[in-house]
């Protein structure tokens, strides 16, 4: 049995021995550029964790681990362009440090990669695993895109929130743990439930996400707290707020949103006063509590040695109790 | 046996009967268009002649075709992005229409269709299929980025030129047809011919577009007749005559292409004239004409009744005599 840290290092070291080079340069670079960033390689480690689960060899599997590792960076280069985000992990993204031409181009190879390490299964697995692969694929594209949407909504609801957040973040979590799974072998009952374990935790992770932009220690969590509040972004906690508002707070809440000039900690300090008065944290915290627990009755109802999914729930705990 | 048009029909309808519909409107709507702008189809055709030829029944074997379509029709997507085009077969791009981020996100979108529609090949071609695909697709990127770099390089030769066409689009042409070949249970030694033939066929068809782009009928072109020299698109005209210029020709040229403020039609004009001089359409012809001959040598290598071949040479000598 190995620990997450152990494959998370070995993933780090196939990524750094597979290199992602070629010609030409303009297009390979930021390829290597991208996987070299860095990241906790959570996707490919869940892979090689359910993997080895069901008996599978983690060495012997990691270039299809890998190559979810590169769909999901792909999808990270293509959204930097449509956020015009500065920075990836504190460095350049790839549109500014190159341009949105290379961004798009480079991007598109890297679907490329990810489908070919992906086919890289044992040929009895080869369809499901594109079946799956594929449908969650598409769904990533949805969900990026119901996000975009979102910005020009006056009114989502906490329930078309949970599903973007599902679709975006949480099904990938889902398939990176059905496919390693599958290509061991696990049953189809076993699959279900850990793609389940994967949605709500990673549904769980996002609004970790949300709370922490607000709550979180600036430091640790590497990046500035409120950038959420300050851009207007519609989190679980705003969409709450919004919700259930009283008249008195709405018009407050209203003028924050509204205002065009305005002083970054002072907004952030209002809201989060609006927050508090509703209690906004501690809904969210226990909306997340639930997803966590559901994950964690996924995880029960699997067939296999409570031993065998220490690590999955080691792993899944760390995610919960993280400051960053 | 039916005959390309027939081919092109089916194709066509069932794209139409396929819809390409699905929610998010935004992502989806603009892939519905873009799949409706129609086109000669020409990638899917070759796929299904290829298949017939072997004894493949086109008729079951339509969404892997489809497939092929799908994934050539996501690339003029991106490369309209990339080239800042406006029109594309006479109607808005969909960057246009819309904006980049949704042409970025439906192109994605229908990069996993193809991918899903080509998987649907036979389970026991199912490997080979994926693994001529992709590494095809990577080629097209790597094609569309030289390409992108032309612009920038101030001398490009013959051989780097010929090199970009393969790859930007005659490498796809002989995965059509390779597919097509591969899935109706064809040899290696045929699947090679016949993707040479391909190769071959898809380097002669952009070299007889260079030449139309200048010595074409503008009404049966479609497009404004000059373009290229318009924006001093290095095609295999120019390079020729750049490098052959006696030293009168080339200051000629040098200042015709450096041209801040320019008549158009002048210009063009300026330009044929040297390429006249310098018997640039007979030369290029030439050049063409011996990619054609090494085609019709792969299809005559191919072990099949001749008859068979039939349709495949038709459309190829229509592609050669087109005026458009």
């Amino acid at each position: 049995m190995h620990s997450s840290k152990y494959l998370q290092q070995l993933i780090e070291s196939e990524i750094a021995s597979y290199g992602f080079k070629g010609k030409p340069d303009e297009l390979y670079e930021p390829i290597h550029y991208t996987m070299m960033l860095g990241g906790k390689r959570m996707r490919p480690v869940l892979y090689l964790l359910a993997h080895q689960m069901f008996g599978g060899d983690p060495h012997r599997s990691l270039l299809p681990a890998l190559g979810i590792e590169v769909f999901h960076n792909f999808t990270l280069l293509h959204d930097d362009i449509m956020d015009n985000a500065p920075l990836r992990r504190a460095k350049e993204t790839v549109h500014k440090k190159w341009n949105a031409d290379i961004a798009i181009l480079s991007g598109d190879t890297m679907f490329v990669q990810a489908c070919q390490l992906l086919s890289r299964v044992d040929e009895k697995y080869l369809r499901q695993t594109l079946d799956i692969f594929f449908k969650t694929a598409i769904e990533v594209c949805e969900g990026q895109q119901i996000d975009m949407n979102f910005e020009k909504m006056p009114d989502v609801t906490s329930e078309q929130y949970l599903e973007m957040i599902r679709l975006k973040t949480a099904v990938l979590l889902g398939c990176s743990l059905q496919l390693g799974a599958l290509t061991a072998g696990a049953s189809e009952h076993d699959q279900r439930h850990l793609y389940s374990f994967g949605e709500n935790t990673g549904i769980a992770f996002q609004l970790l996400d949300d709370i922490l932009d607000v709550y979180g220690d600036e430091v640790k969590f590497g990046k500035q707290v409120g950038g959420d509040i300050i851009s207007n972004k519609k989190t679980m906690l705003l969409i709450t707020a919004l919700s259930e508002a009283n008249p008195k707070q709405k018009v407050v809440l209203d003028e924050l949103l509204n205002a065009k000039n305005f002083d970054p900690a002072q907004k952030v300090a209002s809201v989060k006063n609006i927050y508090d008065e509703l209690s906004i944290r501690e809904k969210t915290t226990s909306r997340m509590e639930k997803y966590f627990h559901k994950a964690m009755t996924n995880l029960n109802a699997i067939e296999t040695d409570p031993q065998l999914k220490q690590p999955l729930i080691e792993l899944a705990e760390k995610l919960m109790v993280r400051e960053s």
